[in-house]
């Protein structure tokens, strides 16, 4: 292999650049050669591809968002689109893809690497809800961003002596939810991977209340439903005032932590080997603490689930 | 005076506890002693009063919300709730009070001082709004929280060249919007103080676009109504993609910035100078850069109002 | 078992107080009595104890530091010393014990499991240099603050375009050096556990300023020797011209992150369990990404090491 | 004046990068062109000059460092090289020019106009030092820098009981000891305004031990001495354990601040306004919380001084 091209495709994450930076440089310690693919699929299509050098990628590893750009791009879904991006990569010379994104993104690596073309997906939301992995590249910065809320958040309901309902990203994977509710000392986690019981939320709720509690803050993942009408229906079947945030977009953005720029970092010098040893179709991640790859087409069929015993544990911890 | 009381009223504002230390402190260094009166008007009224010590307000200076609690209390805008208030001050020998808060902390100082009891009011809200002072306690925070929440959404809207709407506090004053918004360097700024025009609103966003600028971010005070319904129309007349943010109570806390802390020393200090002169029915504020100190009944008549040489100055660099 | 005691021991690391926490509220969900030993082993010989409510640990999970503190305790190495601890457990009806430290605290930990009293060791250090986990409490933490400065530290260096050394905690282990050098992007990182050849340190940052860098940055971890010394050096090996900072004791404060609450509340919680299954004389840790738990004895026999093969991705990575 | 140009000099600060957007936008606002000059004095004797459109300065506001880089230039400090610069601004076409720095970059802007060429000086400097301005660009940044630093700090000194003392930037000014002081709640601030007396430093102290401080901090100004001096002097003098830390140049760095950003926005367009008045040989700033502006050649007669009532205010409230 002499010439491999990355893209990011999907949300962003932060930590992404950082993954370019790593796919970037490594590739050149080898002495191949590496072009940016912009926007995404999109761009691939469109041939927006330049070449990279070792400063294209310099002073990028602590910002968030992603150089490359991303979008989104329904084409790639057809075999006609498919095509065009495979045209577009021999008519730079490129002969491996890095892809780093979410499930979409994987899908798109998937389909080329059907098509022969040699591709590996780095694991790059925020969402962790990526096969084949622990942990993907954004979600430990997330996870801060959202505890600096609810840090923020406690400090007035405190004053106040309210109960706060915090609406937060993961639209199939608790897993912000889960950890961003522990680590906050959240009273209740609602997460898409277990059902709930308002009748045990309000019982927690009135103990915490009865021993003393100044406030309570509960986190719902999107992916449970709207944060605004669990509220009213917290409101409806109790006399609690309850105030609700949805946090939105800001937890995509932001410097990536230290733990998202060293896994991105890895995975993303670990995709390059992979295409320089000839092994595309797959995709990395960390598993037991290693840096592992698995197979694309299988991993994508593996499901994600949540740790139950942190789970459990965020609720003895918040008696 | 030998005694004097402090208690916090009204939504929180990070550096509320900074004051409260400066009160504390700064009698104690007179030789007076301090009463808190915990949960605001209400907890006068309910007499949750006691004695507070150097070491009641250590390590307090960086923390968010107020030691003290707030509440609101509407039993206090009654006369009835007034003399209950006077009665628990005079039942703990209380003989001045330095009251830290918004609007509604200043009306019920003012009332407790046409009844004859010497109240200072220390301005401590986030939104900017309290008459005889440039600045409030807790607006410079707030500033701070709503800038790293624009500058982490750019990231996302950088990456993905879209169009953000974010909605900050500021129900009856744009100053957060104002200031958060040029700081933030946001396309569009939308205050109470000014009307807008949707259609010169979709000028500058296509202006921007025809340029190159990859994305685009509007800044929406509460008082002008819901983003939500903002980004509606929008969407409605063009073909724009939009988000929404609606920024929330994260707004209110956090560690409040040194400006607040040193804001907060210096009047909370200040409030208590008065008392000890005998000058009650004041509130205290930085005016051009010196503290000062205006009679509570006229600078309640007085009206807030945003700068609108900084306003322009927003336009002019977002072109 | 009733009642178990918990004690925070050698330097404090962000989480220790989210550990606390997690123990106390772990141990009063089964029904456990919990005591707080202040200040360390001192406090523990002192008798310094108290019990310890759901409520004594509210509002904590977010605070740096640790509400037990800490101290160092000659005397407790003494045979003395540690019988006269376990006089003020056994006075107290103290049955088990948590101690959250590093190697010392364990040592401690240990000798009292020879004396026949039930001790678990958490691990809670910045160092990362505890045997029997791959992270200790408080090391994400570390990381995070050291990048930040790395950051602001690179703004100046590139606007100036000159050779920054700084000095990050880590007397015996490089792992703060290798994560925080590695996740910011530093041209040259220094570790105890590799030696360093000053020709190969000046040839990589002439490289780098051939090929257009604008700064360099180099970690020293402290166990490598004094960031001044080497700069000296450096300076006097070449023409460049350098600026050191030692970033010192900011490195152990700071809110805990979000892996390091987790990680605290997760650990805490498992030596309950483990006092309550009687079986004391171990220590918690996570390893490839599950909760174990080792003899303490042996843990302490075994030596941390760093892991070379990212030791190796920085020397790439910022060719 | 249809051409100006925009340098930044000296030590760089946050919000640098802000004033250069503000510069550029306003003048493309009002028509005029606007040429980069990299690498200060430096770069403008060596012509390294280059056009700035709308898009050169996007996504720069809030980064810290200077896009237009900075350098120290003893060349300009003689006739000659003044003279090359003014050869070069005349080769571009370039008719007036803002300088963003320092007391020495004031000093360049001085010698131009004295040349007679236009120049209008931006107060671009952490240290507050700059006279004609009540606050400099980077000051507010720095702070909070600084109490960020002290607040880590407190976690482990509390943890500890210890005496830190801290160094910051300052060795003329002791704005950035004063402020940070008093806002971080230090025990004791020196500043190079006014002399100390060892004995009640170690007083203070002494009387906060008495009534149960868990620790003390002490903020020094590098204008007063070395923080490792002081320490050692305070141990020989008593029996404290001291820790010392000298916070360096990350107090440079940093994304700015909300105020700083302000500030930069509204006097980097100031500085066009006069330049297209024709009034050049100014220099811009904040006074009485309005946007001023004073021959540059009066104001660098000025003397800055600090505010006394805040340096008694910080003694009177760390009793």
């Amino acid at each position: 292999m002499k010439r491999i091209g990355v893209l990011t495709s999907g949300g962003d994450s932060p930590g992404m650049n950082a993954a370019i930076r790593a796919v970037v440089r490594k590739a050149i310690y080898h002495d191949l050669e590496v072009y940016g693919i912009y926007h995404g699929y999109s761009g691939l299509i469109a041939g927006q591809i330049e070449k990279l050098e070792l400063g294209s990628v310099g002073d990028i590893i602590h910002r968030g968002g992603t150089k490359l750009y991303s979008a989104r791009c329904p084409e790639f879904k057809t075999l006609e689109g498919q095509m065009k991006g495979i045209e577009q990569l021999k008519k730079f010379g490129i002969e491996g893809l890095v892809v780093i994104g979410g499930d979409g993104s994987y899908q798109g690596a998937k389909k080329l690497t059907e098509h022969g073309f040699p591709c590996v997906g780095v694991p790059g939301t925020i969402d962790n809800d990526i096969p084949g992995t622990d942990f993907t590249i954004g979600f430990d910065t997330a996870l801060n961003t959202v505890i600096d809320a609810i840090d923020k958040i406690r400090d007035t309901a405190t004053s106040h002596e309210r109960t706060y309902v915090i609406e937060v990203m993961g639209r199939h994977a608790g897993d912000i939810a889960l950890w961003a509710g522990l680590a906050g000392g959240a009273e209740t986690i609602l997460v898409p991977e277990a059902n709930y019981d308002m009748e045990d939320v309000i019982a927690r709720l009135k103990r915490g209340h009865e021993r003393g509690k100044k406030h309570s803050i509960i986190i719902v993942a999107e992916g449970v439903g709207s944060a605004v009408d669990f509220s009213k229906k917290l409101e409806a079947a109790t006399d609690l005032e309850t105030r609700v945030t949805v946090l939105g977009h800001v937890q995509r953005g932001g410097s990536p932590s230290a733990t998202d720029r060293v896994l991105a970092s890895r995975l993303g010098a670990r995709a390059v080997e992979l295409l320089m040893e000839g092994r595309g179709g797959r995709c990395v991640g960390i598993q037991n603490n290693k840096i592992v790859d698995h197979d694309i087409i299988e991993a994508l069929a593996q499901k994600h689930t949540i740790e139950m015993d942190m789970y459990q544990l965020s609720k003895e911890l918040s008696i």
